[in-house]
Formats: structure tokens, sequence, C-alpha cells
């Protein structure tokens, strides 16, 4: 296994995003808890992962504050995992990478899963870039700096 | 090392995704490749990375389409890489990466990196996600359904 350096203290915002969740099984967790997926069981149906990976990556997404644990909705003895606001803020990340993989990794006229508007059941919009005086910005109108968190 | 499933021929455009890039080392050298860097020894400086790690991970990059194999710039006899209209389309899940580190995972205060709009060098406009009519979507808002590519 490729030794992992950690991009715990790194100022690149996307190394230290990627050391929380840019394992390939977490955004997954991500996405099916943004789906409404609760239960351990669910979630290692929906992945068909195993039972010891799917527990270590909840765990740490439980540590990070993406995930929360609840008891049950139903009463019940087990307990439940609850997508987080933190969790919440990913969506714009997930819906910009499911477009893209919509747009360049399937055929024409192949199904594809879609994120639709939940009040009209349309596609969304194009996840887009844009200026802070509303130009849209592509790959070649934006560098990366230094600034300050918040 | 976990056994990984391939999600090559999964209907949702998530898993697909990450399937090709979802890789935490393919994004970090798609983030340096957008950012100009096209010798090996750039990325491998830049990453901290193992030299074969990285060769393996730069041709799976140029088999998808996302980095192209071209000559040096200089003239000399190395190959550099360079990134692909189907790698500059990644540019928006990268900023909603950054945004979302720089939000969550700094103290208020701390050396951040931030994306910002080569023109004005200002930071970008949050990124955000949109019905087709304009609303701004949250992350309930918004549900997985079924449709076609393109």
């Amino acid at each position: 296994m490729v030794k992992r350096t950690s991009f715990e203290g790194d100022v690149c915002a996307v190394a230290r995003s990627l050391d929380v969740i840019g394992d390939w099984w977490s955004l997954l967790i991500i996405r099916d808890a943004l789906g409404g997926v609760r239960r351990f069981s669910q979630f290692q149906r929906s992945l068909g992962a195993a039972k010891n990976m799917l527990a270590s990556r909840l765990k740490t997404l439980v540590a990070h504050g993406i995930l929360d644990i609840e008891p049950a909705q139903d009463g019940g003895a087990h307990l439940e995992y609850a997508i987080t606001d933190k969790g919440r803020a990913l969506m714009p990340v997930l819906a910009a990478l499911s477009q893209w993989g919509r747009e360049h990794l399937f055929e024409p006229g192949e199904t594809c899963s879609v994120i639709l508007d939940a009040k009209t059941k349309k596609p969304i919009d194009k996840v887009r870039v844009h200026a802070k005086d509303g130009r849209e910005l592509k790959a070649d109108d934006v560098v990366v700096g230094r600034g300050r968190a918040r």
C-alpha cells in the first residue's frame, strides 16, 4: 500500500480537504448520507463494502464532524449516522463531480444518475464558477493565491 | 490494502468519476496541472510523492484523457504533461472542494490557499448550486434520479 503523506497541516485547502474526504469510499458514504441513508446495513448494501472498511470510514467521518451518531429514528436499539451541516456543505462538490462524470464518462444515451431539483424534478443547472462581479470563470481564468481562513 | 470494487460501469456519475479521479493523489496532480505544472520533476517536488506512484497516477490520467503527453515546451528531450479540456472541466470540483476546506478545516485567521479571479486577483465567488429557474439549491433541495447521458 502506498504510504500516504498526511496533508493535515497543508496550507492548500484542496490537499487538506482530501486528507479528510479524499478517500474514494468516504465520498460515496457522504453521497449516500446526503441521499438519506442512515443505517450501517444500508451503507453496506449500497456500497458493497467490507464491514471493517465501512466501520473505519464512518468513524473517521464522525471524528471530523461530517456525520453525527444518533439514536435510531424508529426507536430501535441500533445507532444511525446523520449528515451534519459540515457534511451538507459538500453537496456542491458532489454535484460538480456528478455533472463532470455524466458529461465525460458516459456514452451518449447511456443510463446515468442525474441530480434533480427536488421541487420540480428537473436536472439542476450546471455548477459554474463566477467572479464576485458575476463573470463566469473557466479553468484558465483562476489562479491560486494565499489568504486567511474566514 | 482494501480491495477496491471498480465502479466503472456504475450508473452513478459520482461513483464512476471517483473511479477515474477519486484517488487522493490524482486530484492533487490535477490541481497542480491546472496551476501550470507540466514536468514530472515538478509534480514530484510539489507532491512529495514516490516516483513509481506518481508515474502510475500520471499514466492513468493520460489513459483517461485528463492529461496529454506533449513534447517539452523548451525544446528539451523530456516529455511534459498538459491538462486537457476534460481535465480543465474539473476546475469547479476543485474550486468547491477548496472553498469547503477553507471554511471547515482551517482555524480563523490561519494561512490558507484561496482561489482567485486571475484578472482582479480577488477571491472567486462561492460556488453555488442553482435550479434551472435560478433558485439557489441547498443539500436538502436536491435528489438523485435516473436519466440519460447527454
